[in-house]
């Protein structure tokens, strides 16, 4: 497989994906806000020098979307393979809000800048990479260096022909009930995935974009939440990084669009 | 019916629904970001001017939410009876995006800031003046006051005894296609509306909330894309808020959560 770029790669799933990715052999393009505080993910870096590439990103700059894009284009020569977003917060005070009067303006705006804007700006990476325009100063040659794709990866089969697919992966929880700022991240989340499907699986170089449910894991997001849930869906991140793999290495372009559990199990939205 | 506050109130839709309330008697609290740029909600006021009460209001400032309920609860000396949101922007451009490439953190923090956030925080503003919680200074008997509500408006029968239920309508257009941010943002306000109607149905002063499609209405915010739409399916404001308010005036407490078309049917989210 070619690069995978890990959104939200210092900590929980995200370095666990990164931990995994990397001890298959696939070089890791570990994007996180403050790699001088991610320990985590030096460490690996220090395990795996030449497949952990880390790379500091504040997607909420259109600037370092572009950066970012161009540095995985120079560096590794060829497009991605895999994006997987996974940075995502509750709210600004770690807690859901189960009423209105405990959402406020801000809080809203945080909320969804982390779980929703940042994420749209992640499908704009992939897309600029897989579509060469990294920068807007790009050297000539450069898109036809993004086309130069390596093999492997995911082959969607079209009128006899087998086109390489790129895969574009949202972590995702949703339900009908309480933390608002949350729940309406995600929805909108839903929508930006569903409609990137639309429109990224259009053309010769298709992009799967699905989102998926990683179950209740032991991460800092959900611990204060894990009260109530049963010892054996109480997943490590181990387990629910080797689920949710399983299902991206079966992903083909008919599931693009669609919200998967970590059983392989469609959730409709 | 007791009083109605309409936000986006000095255009469109908006404007529509204050006249067609106070022409049924209906006391409007009319709200908008620049009343004085309001010339056809000042001079319905004029028509008016014991019914229609205009107010500034950007709910983007939680002071000026505070302030609008006091003000409902001061000058009116009762809680209202349906609160409809009514603005809406495509993107800050006035054009939806239909591809990722038009899509910046800008336009989504802009879009999301009218089209879910906004109308998150009018929520806020019933619910306060419902729960009789207008200010953090509110006088003592102030909690009465609010509570001492006019007759009419919907009643729910529960357990043999009838008690007032108020609404909150967001108007609302959704489909799979294009329009990134638009999109996006309408459907995190389905989840919201969705939680309210969860929390505001519970307890003993129910709120109804619902999503209503308002079908497509000769307004500037949807004047650039009338082209492919047959003529009998362009609907003036004065018809498409006849048909709202007739669903409206329908509406019951086990309608709550829900998504209608200007016609009644409803439509999944």
């Amino acid at each position: 497989m070619g690069p995978a770029l890990i959104q939200g790669a210092s900590r929980g799933l995200g370095l666990q994906f990164c931990r995994a990715l990397a001890s298959r052999g696939t070089t890791v393009i570990a994007c996180c806000r403050d790699p001088g505080g991610a320990e985590g993910l030096r460490s690996l870096q220090s395990e795996h020098p030449s497949l952990i590439d880390v790379v500091q990103l504040d997607v909420t700059s259109e600037g370092a979307v572009q950066a970012a894009a161009q540095h995985v284009q120079q560096t590794h020569g060829k497009a991605l393979d895999l994006l997987i977003n996974c940075s995502a917060i509750l709210s600004p005070s770690g807690r859901g809000e189960t009423s209105l009067r405990d959402v406020s303006m801000k809080a809203l705006q945080d909320t969804f800048t982390v779980n929703t804007f940042r994420p749209t700006g992640d499908g704009k990476v992939l897309w600029s990479v897989a579509a060469g325009r990294a920068g807007k100063h790009r050297q000539a040659g450069s898109r036809g260096q993004a086309a130069a794709r390596g093999s492997g990866g995911q082959h969607v089969s079209q009128g006899g022909v087998h086109r390489r697919v790129d895969i574009i992966v949202h972590l995702q929880t949703t339900s009908w009930v309480g933390w608002y700022s949350y729940r309406m991240s995600k929805s909108a989340l839903n929508m930006a995935t569903r409609n990137l499907s639309i429109e990224l699986g259009r053309g010769r170089k298709k992009v799967i974009c699905v989102a998926l449910h990683p179950g209740t894991v032991d991460t800092a997001l959900s611990r204060p939440y894990h009260k109530n849930v049963p010892a054996d869906k109480l997943f490590s991140p181990q387990q629910s990084v080797g689920y949710l793999l399983n299902i991206i290495d079966g992903l083909g372009i008919d599931n693009s669009g669609k919200y998967y559990g970590w059983d392989g199990e469609e959730i409709p939205f």
